[in-house]
């Protein structure tokens, strides 16, 4: 009773992964999906979005608040580079929205689902004066021809990259964006990564899970880092005044994937899938920035709002 | 735009059935479960409670509130008659919490899952200003011995039972009460029931359910309801004038299972197993009471505040 408010959401999702940890997981508790227990095939992930935190209905319309409500969920099954099923979508709408609305909000999640065979098959609709929850379940298949892919198995010699552009996604982007399922089953099936995670809170805090479950260090380019910087993020730096590599680190919302990649794998089917370079793990822990030959510790800063998967 | 505001939920949730309404679905759209598309053995469901709706923390302690987040999703698998596997626990928790109010939230949660092998897999773990939100979505499997039991099974000629007694939960059995999975279980396995539903919005609105996904009616007989009012209908009575009956009729949250059965079924089995008469299925629709002879129409009355699965 004596505990502080939750301010520190590190330490509530570390403590509740203590007590939670299934006794029989095929894939390590935190990561993106979780597998069901004594079952090879399914995996499943659940994101809840409240407005004013994950989407503003006072400037996003509800056709593309439960596209985006979908879409985070198939960015969670392209991190794992499986097969979108089917959803569960519940919702606490606040009690001022109209009819049209609440079904714009069903159909923009219907369609983004539909992009990816991912039914909607059930959910749970409730209102109230608070503002608005959406609350969507996914269920996934395993690819018969490998396995999912955790944040866990990266090793020292593996290559790092990502498949876009990163930074200034507020500007659009964390609405707008595309779940890279199908270029995650692609990777998968050629490369077979060591390592995935899509980005949401930030490249600097969803690399640092892959090191820290990994059990090795992450060391980032700072050429090829500036390199990555999407447009949004030069667009951002000229207004507030934070370096687009800054903003390409700790953005959160590209949902963009970190791909693990061995060390000798084929630089042309690289290129081919159009992945970008950012680094390498190596002997260690944590992240590092290696700029003009000099390699410094990086802090895992990310997206600042309360946010994790348990 | 020119629609009204979310009042009228049946209004909302029907216009969501039409729209998501599953192609390929063998449990109908809007049951206690949904079905895994293009799969024969799992089932899933999500319910999302509210601070202030469906729980009250200033009166209720954490624990108890985790564990009734939990036992809706059960009880849902009870009326289905199928076993629970697994969970997924997303929440947005009001950021006055302190840690150990959350770690009993979940401690609630995952003790009341254990007790039914219903392991806690992973789930999304954030906090806002605004008051908590607690989504749990379970998934189970079908029994090899039956099919799950739907509500859209009963005939004309078959009789109504009920679990356990009804009416005056609030006053404190919607946080403490037992879902019925193992006796739906037994039920099913004994009796093969024509359909299934547990409590959640009421006697009359449940049972309407059952009447109106099966094509026929339902008639309750005077006596019987009256016998079913729970100890705690009667208490209620005595201090707001509402009648033990209309309690047992229009309360929400008992979380017993209507259990239709066919009209030959063995009385025996049903007495063994503490299975309550109610009444019996008839040609026609909606709901009836039969009173000193005399058959009326019934309203299908039900816990008023906004609530509904799509």
């Amino acid at each position: 009773m004596s505990d502080p408010a939750l301010r520190d959401e590190l330490q509530l999702i570390r403590a509740i992964a203590r007590r939670l940890a299934p006794r029989s997981a095929t894939v390590p508790f935190g990561d993106d999906m979780a597998a069901l227990p004594r079952d090879g095939a399914w995996l499943w992930t659940v994101d809840m979005l409240m407005d004013g935190v994950d989407f503003d209905s006072r400037t996003h319309d509800w056709r593309s608040i439960g596209r985006k409500a979908m879409a985070v969920n198939l960015s969670d099954c392209a991190a794992m580079a499986v097969h979108p099923h089917a959803a569960l979508v519940a919702v606490a709408l606040n009690d001022s929205l109209n009819i049209d609305d609440a079904l714009a909000l069903f159909d923009g999640a219907r369609s983004c689902g539909d992009a990816f065979d991912c039914e909607i098959s059930g959910g749970d609709t409730n209102s109230w004066a608070s503002p608005t929850v959406i609350s969507i379940t996914v269920v996934a298949r395993a690819d018969p021809r490998f396995r999912p892919v955790t944040r866990s198995g990266a090793r020292p010699g593996d290559r790092i990259f990502v498949t876009g552009r990163l930074g200034g996604s507020i500007l659009g982007r964390h609405m707008t964006f595309q779940p890279r399922v199908r270029e995650a089953l692609e990777i998968a099936d050629r490369l077979s990564p060591r390592a995935m995670i899509d980005i949401s809170d930030g490249l600097a805090l969803d690399l640092s899970r892959i090191a820290e479950a990994s059990g090795c260090a992450a060391v980032l380019d700072a050429a090829l880092l500036d390199a990555c910087a999407h447009g949004d993020a030069h667009t951002l730096a000229r207004t507030d005044g934070v370096a687009a590599r800054d903003h390409a680190l700790g953005d959160g919302e590209d949902f963009e994937l970190i791909v693990v990649l061995p060390g000798e794998s084929d630089a042309r089917e690289i290129a081919r899938l159009g992945l970008l370079p950012l680094g390498e793990m190596t002997v260690g822990n944590g992240l590092l920035l290696r700029d003009a030959g000099k390699t410094t510790p990086l802090p895992p800063r990310g997206w600042r709002h309360f946010r994790g998967s348990a």
